[in-house]
Protein backbone atom coordinates (compact mmCIF):
# COMPACT_ATOMS: atom_id res chain seq x y z
CA UNK A 1 0.00 0.00 0.00
CA UNK A 2 1.17 3.65 -0.62
CA UNK A 3 2.10 5.67 2.24
CA UNK A 4 -0.26 8.35 2.49
CA UNK A 5 1.94 11.99 2.19
CA UNK A 6 0.42 15.46 2.79
CA UNK A 7 2.05 17.82 0.06
CA UNK A 8 1.65 21.84 1.00
CA UNK A 9 1.93 24.18 -1.76
CA UNK A 10 2.14 27.99 -0.47
CA UNK A 11 2.23 31.59 -1.00
CA UNK A 12 5.22 33.53 0.58
CA UNK A 13 4.00 34.08 4.24
CA UNK A 14 0.37 32.26 3.97
CA UNK A 15 1.72 30.06 7.13
CA UNK A 16 1.86 27.05 4.60
CA UNK A 17 4.86 25.76 6.61
CA UNK A 18 3.64 26.33 10.04
CA UNK A 19 0.78 24.84 9.40
CA UNK A 20 2.58 21.73 7.90
CA UNK A 21 4.74 21.43 10.65
CA UNK A 22 1.65 21.32 12.93
CA UNK A 23 -0.42 18.44 11.01
CA UNK A 24 2.73 16.56 11.25
CA UNK A 25 3.52 16.88 14.84
CA UNK A 26 -0.36 16.40 15.69
CA UNK A 27 -0.22 13.44 13.44
CA UNK A 28 2.84 12.04 14.67
CA UNK A 29 4.44 11.78 11.42
CA UNK A 30 7.94 13.30 9.78
CA UNK A 31 7.33 16.67 7.84
CA UNK A 32 10.67 18.12 5.91
CA UNK A 33 11.03 21.35 4.48
CA UNK A 34 14.53 22.30 5.10
CA UNK A 35 15.79 19.19 6.27
CA UNK A 36 15.41 17.98 2.79
CA UNK A 37 17.51 20.37 1.28
CA UNK A 38 20.29 20.16 3.96
CA UNK A 39 20.21 15.88 2.72
CA UNK A 40 20.71 17.63 -0.76
CA UNK A 41 23.45 19.70 -0.15
CA UNK A 42 25.00 16.70 1.98
CA UNK A 43 24.54 14.76 -0.83
CA UNK A 44 25.90 16.75 -3.48
CA UNK A 45 28.32 18.99 -1.97
CA UNK A 46 26.38 22.42 -3.07
CA UNK A 47 27.02 25.22 -0.68
CA UNK A 48 23.76 24.87 1.49
CA UNK A 49 22.51 28.15 1.05
CA UNK A 50 23.08 28.35 -2.55
CA UNK A 51 20.44 25.18 -2.52
CA UNK A 52 17.63 26.95 -0.91
CA UNK A 53 18.32 29.87 -3.01
CA UNK A 54 17.97 27.44 -6.29
CA UNK A 55 15.14 25.80 -5.11
CA UNK A 56 13.08 28.40 -5.92
CA UNK A 57 14.72 29.31 -9.07
CA UNK A 58 13.77 27.56 -12.36
CA UNK A 59 16.64 27.26 -14.43
CA UNK A 60 17.38 30.41 -16.38
CA UNK A 61 18.69 33.86 -15.74
CA UNK A 62 21.60 33.95 -13.78
CA UNK A 63 22.26 31.91 -11.51
CA UNK A 64 22.37 28.81 -14.22
CA UNK A 65 24.77 30.97 -16.20
CA UNK A 66 27.19 31.79 -13.05
CA UNK A 67 27.83 27.66 -12.62
CA UNK A 68 28.98 24.91 -14.73
CA UNK A 69 26.93 22.01 -16.23
CA UNK A 70 27.00 19.55 -13.79
CA UNK A 71 27.33 15.89 -14.32
CA UNK A 72 25.89 16.38 -17.93
CA UNK A 73 22.78 18.27 -16.81
CA UNK A 74 21.85 21.01 -18.34
CA UNK A 75 21.84 23.85 -15.65
CA UNK A 76 22.71 22.84 -11.89
CA UNK A 77 18.99 23.99 -11.03
CA UNK A 78 18.27 21.11 -13.28
CA UNK A 79 20.70 19.12 -11.27
CA UNK A 80 19.17 19.83 -7.67
CA UNK A 81 15.62 19.55 -9.23
CA UNK A 82 16.92 15.77 -10.27
CA UNK A 83 18.42 15.45 -6.54
CA UNK A 84 15.00 16.69 -4.91
CA UNK A 85 13.26 14.41 -7.41
CA UNK A 86 15.07 11.29 -6.20
CA UNK A 87 14.91 12.06 -2.43
CA UNK A 88 11.50 12.96 -2.48
CA UNK A 89 10.10 9.85 -3.96
CA UNK A 90 12.30 8.14 -1.69
CA UNK A 91 11.04 9.71 1.68
CA UNK A 92 7.24 8.54 0.44
CA UNK A 93 8.55 5.30 0.00
CA UNK A 94 9.68 4.88 3.19
CA UNK A 95 6.99 6.38 5.39
CA UNK A 96 4.03 8.63 5.82
CA UNK A 97 5.04 12.22 6.21
CA UNK A 98 4.07 16.15 5.04
CA UNK A 99 6.54 18.00 2.98
CA UNK A 100 6.30 21.49 2.25
CA UNK A 101 7.00 23.11 -0.96
CA UNK A 102 9.50 21.48 -3.86
CA UNK A 103 7.27 20.80 -6.36
CA UNK A 104 6.58 17.05 -3.60
CA UNK A 105 2.66 17.07 -5.37
CA UNK A 106 3.86 16.78 -8.76
CA UNK A 107 7.00 14.12 -7.80
CA UNK A 108 4.71 12.13 -5.86
CA UNK A 109 0.90 12.03 -8.34
CA UNK A 110 1.94 8.72 -8.94
CA UNK A 111 4.34 7.52 -6.24
CA UNK A 112 2.08 7.92 -3.06
CA UNK A 113 -1.23 8.75 -1.69
CA UNK A 114 -1.02 12.54 -2.05
CA UNK A 115 -3.52 14.77 -0.19
CA UNK A 116 -2.41 17.92 -1.97
CA UNK A 117 -2.37 21.08 -0.25
CA UNK A 118 -2.65 24.47 -1.09
CA UNK A 119 -2.37 27.53 1.51
CA UNK A 120 -2.89 31.12 0.46
CA UNK A 121 -3.98 34.28 1.81
CA UNK A 122 -4.25 37.80 0.70
CA UNK A 123 -1.50 40.85 0.70
CA UNK A 124 -2.28 42.54 4.45
CA UNK A 125 -2.55 39.18 6.36
CA UNK A 126 0.58 37.83 4.81
CA UNK A 127 2.60 41.23 5.39
CA UNK A 128 1.92 41.28 8.99
CA UNK A 129 2.96 37.67 9.13
CA UNK A 130 6.35 38.47 7.60
CA UNK A 131 7.28 40.94 10.04
CA UNK A 132 5.94 39.07 13.06
CA UNK A 133 7.72 35.58 12.00
CA UNK A 134 10.62 37.36 9.47
CA UNK A 135 11.46 40.82 11.25
CA UNK A 136 11.67 43.78 9.13
CA UNK A 137 14.85 44.44 5.97
CA UNK A 138 15.35 46.68 3.87
CA UNK A 139 12.84 45.23 1.09
CA UNK A 140 8.92 46.03 2.30
CA UNK A 141 7.05 42.82 3.17
CA UNK A 142 5.28 43.55 -0.34
CA UNK A 143 8.25 43.08 -2.14
CA UNK A 144 9.44 40.09 -0.68
CA UNK A 145 6.08 38.56 -1.45
CA UNK A 146 6.16 39.44 -4.74
CA UNK A 147 9.33 38.11 -5.39
CA UNK A 148 9.46 35.07 -3.73
CA UNK A 149 5.76 34.08 -5.40
CA UNK A 150 7.11 35.35 -8.57
CA UNK A 151 10.09 32.70 -8.34
CA UNK A 152 7.87 29.71 -6.47
CA UNK A 153 5.12 29.89 -9.30
CA UNK A 154 7.67 30.10 -12.27
CA UNK A 155 9.65 27.37 -10.68
CA UNK A 156 6.65 24.76 -10.12
CA UNK A 157 5.83 26.21 -14.39
CA UNK A 158 8.76 25.28 -15.43
CA UNK A 159 9.39 21.63 -13.45
CA UNK A 160 5.86 20.65 -13.64
CA UNK A 161 3.93 22.03 -16.45
CA UNK A 162 1.39 23.04 -14.10
CA UNK A 163 -0.52 26.40 -13.23
CA UNK A 164 0.60 26.89 -9.41
CA UNK A 165 -2.32 28.20 -7.04
CA UNK A 166 -5.13 27.04 -9.57
CA UNK A 167 -7.78 24.83 -7.57
CA UNK A 168 -8.02 22.12 -9.99
CA UNK A 169 -4.44 21.34 -9.08
CA UNK A 170 -5.04 20.50 -5.69
CA UNK A 171 -7.39 18.21 -3.16
CA UNK A 172 -8.14 21.11 -0.74
CA UNK A 173 -7.17 25.15 -0.92
CA UNK A 174 -7.38 26.72 1.89
CA UNK A 175 -6.99 31.01 2.77
CA UNK A 176 -5.18 30.71 6.12
CA UNK A 177 -6.11 34.43 6.12
CA UNK A 178 -9.19 34.29 6.88
CA UNK A 179 -9.65 30.73 7.93
CA UNK A 180 -6.92 31.16 10.25
CA UNK A 181 -3.73 28.49 11.32
CA UNK A 182 -5.56 26.34 13.69
CA UNK A 183 -8.96 25.67 11.24
CA UNK A 184 -6.50 24.78 8.76
CA UNK A 185 -4.37 22.33 10.72
CA UNK A 186 -7.51 21.13 12.15
CA UNK A 187 -9.16 20.51 8.64
CA UNK A 188 -6.24 18.94 7.19
CA UNK A 189 -5.92 16.43 9.56
CA UNK A 190 -9.53 15.27 9.03
CA UNK A 191 -8.46 14.52 5.57
CA UNK A 192 -5.29 12.50 6.42
CA UNK B 1 -23.95 42.20 12.51
CA UNK B 2 -23.82 40.64 9.23
CA UNK B 3 -25.58 37.13 8.20
CA UNK B 4 -23.29 34.39 7.68
CA UNK B 5 -23.46 33.20 3.99
CA UNK B 6 -21.69 30.19 2.47
CA UNK B 7 -21.70 30.54 -1.33
CA UNK B 8 -20.56 27.99 -3.92
CA UNK B 9 -19.32 27.91 -7.15
CA UNK B 10 -18.58 24.32 -8.52
CA UNK B 11 -17.96 23.00 -11.63
CA UNK B 12 -20.80 21.25 -13.82
CA UNK B 13 -21.60 17.94 -12.24
CA UNK B 14 -18.86 18.23 -9.26
CA UNK B 15 -21.70 17.73 -7.13
CA UNK B 16 -21.89 21.32 -5.60
CA UNK B 17 -25.54 21.74 -5.72
CA UNK B 18 -25.70 18.57 -3.67
CA UNK B 19 -23.63 19.69 -1.05
CA UNK B 20 -24.58 22.82 -0.40
CA UNK B 21 -28.42 21.78 -0.14
CA UNK B 22 -26.81 18.86 2.77
CA UNK B 23 -24.54 21.74 4.54
CA UNK B 24 -28.04 23.53 4.52
CA UNK B 25 -30.07 21.02 5.97
CA UNK B 26 -27.54 19.87 8.87
CA UNK B 27 -27.15 23.37 9.57
CA UNK B 28 -30.97 24.11 10.01
CA UNK B 29 -30.37 27.59 7.23
CA UNK B 30 -32.16 27.78 3.77
CA UNK B 31 -30.39 27.04 0.41
CA UNK B 32 -31.37 29.24 -2.07
CA UNK B 33 -30.52 27.86 -5.90
CA UNK B 34 -33.21 27.35 -8.39
CA UNK B 35 -35.38 29.11 -6.01
CA UNK B 36 -33.76 32.60 -6.64
CA UNK B 37 -34.62 31.40 -10.18
CA UNK B 38 -38.55 31.21 -9.64
CA UNK B 39 -38.27 34.17 -7.68
CA UNK B 40 -36.58 36.66 -10.50
CA UNK B 41 -38.96 34.82 -13.31
CA UNK B 42 -42.02 35.78 -10.35
CA UNK B 43 -41.14 39.50 -10.73
CA UNK B 44 -39.62 39.78 -14.19
CA UNK B 45 -42.37 38.16 -16.18
CA UNK B 46 -39.52 36.12 -17.59
CA UNK B 47 -39.95 32.72 -19.13
CA UNK B 48 -38.56 30.77 -16.35
CA UNK B 49 -36.25 28.65 -18.51
CA UNK B 50 -35.40 31.57 -20.35
CA UNK B 51 -34.28 32.68 -17.01
CA UNK B 52 -31.91 30.07 -16.03
CA UNK B 53 -30.37 29.33 -19.55
CA UNK B 54 -28.98 33.08 -19.10
CA UNK B 55 -28.43 33.38 -15.94
CA UNK B 56 -25.30 31.45 -17.12
CA UNK B 57 -24.88 33.64 -20.68
CA UNK B 58 -22.58 36.29 -20.31
CA UNK B 59 -24.15 39.18 -22.28
CA UNK B 60 -23.01 38.76 -25.75
CA UNK B 61 -24.11 36.40 -28.17
CA UNK B 62 -27.37 34.97 -29.68
CA UNK B 63 -29.40 35.48 -26.37
CA UNK B 64 -28.80 39.28 -26.24
CA UNK B 65 -29.41 39.93 -30.01
CA UNK B 66 -32.70 37.84 -29.83
CA UNK B 67 -34.49 40.11 -26.83
CA UNK B 68 -34.90 44.18 -27.01
CA UNK B 69 -33.36 46.08 -24.37
CA UNK B 70 -35.38 46.00 -21.24
CA UNK B 71 -36.13 49.37 -18.73
CA UNK B 72 -32.71 50.64 -20.39
CA UNK B 73 -30.48 48.10 -19.53
CA UNK B 74 -28.14 47.21 -22.22
CA UNK B 75 -29.14 43.26 -22.57
CA UNK B 76 -32.13 41.08 -20.95
CA UNK B 77 -28.54 39.60 -19.25
CA UNK B 78 -27.93 42.61 -17.72
CA UNK B 79 -31.31 43.30 -16.67
CA UNK B 80 -31.53 39.59 -15.42
CA UNK B 81 -28.06 39.86 -13.16
CA UNK B 82 -29.37 42.96 -11.89
CA UNK B 83 -32.28 41.60 -10.88
CA UNK B 84 -30.12 39.06 -9.42
CA UNK B 85 -28.27 41.19 -7.11
CA UNK B 86 -30.84 42.72 -6.12
CA UNK B 87 -32.38 39.23 -4.91
CA UNK B 88 -29.51 37.73 -3.59
CA UNK B 89 -28.98 41.39 -1.37
CA UNK B 90 -31.95 41.09 0.07
CA UNK B 91 -32.14 37.22 0.71
CA UNK B 92 -28.53 37.94 2.50
CA UNK B 93 -29.59 40.76 4.49
CA UNK B 94 -33.06 38.93 6.05
CA UNK B 95 -31.04 35.72 7.11
CA UNK B 96 -27.56 33.34 6.95
CA UNK B 97 -28.32 30.67 4.64
CA UNK B 98 -26.44 28.58 1.46
CA UNK B 99 -26.44 30.59 -2.26
CA UNK B 100 -25.17 28.04 -4.86
CA UNK B 101 -23.70 29.59 -7.95
CA UNK B 102 -25.02 32.79 -9.36
CA UNK B 103 -21.73 34.75 -8.69
CA UNK B 104 -23.32 35.26 -4.94
CA UNK B 105 -19.48 35.00 -3.46
CA UNK B 106 -19.31 38.32 -5.64
CA UNK B 107 -22.41 40.43 -4.77
CA UNK B 108 -22.14 39.48 -1.31
CA UNK B 109 -18.45 40.10 -0.40
CA UNK B 110 -19.16 43.27 1.27
CA UNK B 111 -22.53 43.03 2.60
CA UNK B 112 -22.58 39.60 4.51
CA UNK B 113 -19.90 37.77 6.30
CA UNK B 114 -19.21 35.05 3.50
CA UNK B 115 -17.89 31.77 3.29
CA UNK B 116 -16.32 30.96 -0.13
CA UNK B 117 -16.53 27.97 -1.12
CA UNK B 118 -15.52 26.60 -4.74
CA UNK B 119 -16.35 22.55 -5.61
CA UNK B 120 -14.02 20.73 -8.29
CA UNK B 121 -13.42 17.20 -9.39
CA UNK B 122 -11.71 15.65 -12.70
CA UNK B 123 -13.40 15.09 -15.82
CA UNK B 124 -14.11 10.93 -15.19
CA UNK B 125 -15.72 11.97 -11.69
CA UNK B 126 -18.43 14.23 -13.14
CA UNK B 127 -18.74 12.34 -16.33
CA UNK B 128 -20.01 9.44 -13.97
CA UNK B 129 -21.95 11.57 -11.74
CA UNK B 130 -23.66 13.43 -14.82
CA UNK B 131 -25.15 9.83 -15.88
CA UNK B 132 -26.16 8.97 -12.56
CA UNK B 133 -28.16 12.37 -11.70
CA UNK B 134 -29.24 13.58 -14.74
CA UNK B 135 -28.98 10.85 -17.45
CA UNK B 136 -28.01 10.40 -21.00
CA UNK B 137 -28.88 12.76 -23.33
CA UNK B 138 -27.55 13.30 -27.36
CA UNK B 139 -24.43 15.09 -25.55
CA UNK B 140 -21.46 12.90 -24.26
CA UNK B 141 -20.81 14.23 -20.50
CA UNK B 142 -18.11 15.11 -21.88
CA UNK B 143 -19.10 17.84 -24.32
CA UNK B 144 -22.17 18.88 -21.86
CA UNK B 145 -19.64 19.23 -19.13
CA UNK B 146 -16.89 21.40 -21.68
CA UNK B 147 -20.58 23.70 -22.49
CA UNK B 148 -21.39 24.41 -19.09
CA UNK B 149 -18.25 25.24 -17.44
CA UNK B 150 -17.26 27.54 -20.30
CA UNK B 151 -20.53 29.16 -19.71
CA UNK B 152 -20.25 29.67 -15.72
CA UNK B 153 -17.32 30.48 -16.38
CA UNK B 154 -17.16 33.55 -18.87
CA UNK B 155 -20.46 34.52 -16.84
CA UNK B 156 -18.38 35.02 -14.08
CA UNK B 157 -15.50 36.31 -15.50
CA UNK B 158 -17.82 39.28 -17.54
CA UNK B 159 -19.78 40.33 -14.32
CA UNK B 160 -17.26 40.09 -11.48
CA UNK B 161 -14.01 39.96 -13.64
CA UNK B 162 -12.84 37.34 -11.08
CA UNK B 163 -10.98 34.23 -12.74
CA UNK B 164 -13.60 31.71 -12.20
CA UNK B 165 -11.99 28.50 -10.12
CA UNK B 166 -8.80 30.57 -9.20
CA UNK B 167 -7.73 29.55 -5.35
CA UNK B 168 -7.31 32.99 -4.32
CA UNK B 169 -11.08 34.26 -4.92
CA UNK B 170 -11.97 31.77 -2.46
CA UNK B 171 -11.94 30.58 1.21
CA UNK B 172 -11.75 27.06 0.75
CA UNK B 173 -11.58 24.99 -2.67
CA UNK B 174 -12.43 21.25 -1.97
CA UNK B 175 -12.32 18.46 -4.62
CA UNK B 176 -15.33 16.37 -4.49
CA UNK B 177 -14.07 13.72 -6.29
CA UNK B 178 -10.77 12.78 -4.14
CA UNK B 179 -12.10 14.08 -1.06
CA UNK B 180 -15.84 12.67 -1.15
CA UNK B 181 -18.98 14.37 -1.02
CA UNK B 182 -19.84 13.49 2.73
CA UNK B 183 -16.03 14.83 3.72
CA UNK B 184 -16.86 18.42 2.07
CA UNK B 185 -20.29 18.43 3.66
CA UNK B 186 -18.55 17.66 6.92
CA UNK B 187 -15.95 20.14 6.30
CA UNK B 188 -17.89 23.35 5.13
CA UNK B 189 -20.05 22.40 8.12
CA UNK B 190 -17.08 23.06 10.31
CA UNK B 191 -16.74 26.50 8.94
CA UNK B 192 -20.18 27.52 9.25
Amino acid sequence: MKNRVITISREFGSGGRTIGKAVATELGIPCYDNDILQEIAAESGFDKDYIKEAGEYAPSGFLSAAFHSHNGYTSNSDYLWKLQYQLITEIAKKESCVIVGRCADYILQDQADCLKVFIHADLQFRSQRILNVYGETDESPQQRIKEKDKRRAAYHRFYTDMKWGHAQNYDITLNSGTLGIDKCVEIIKMLY
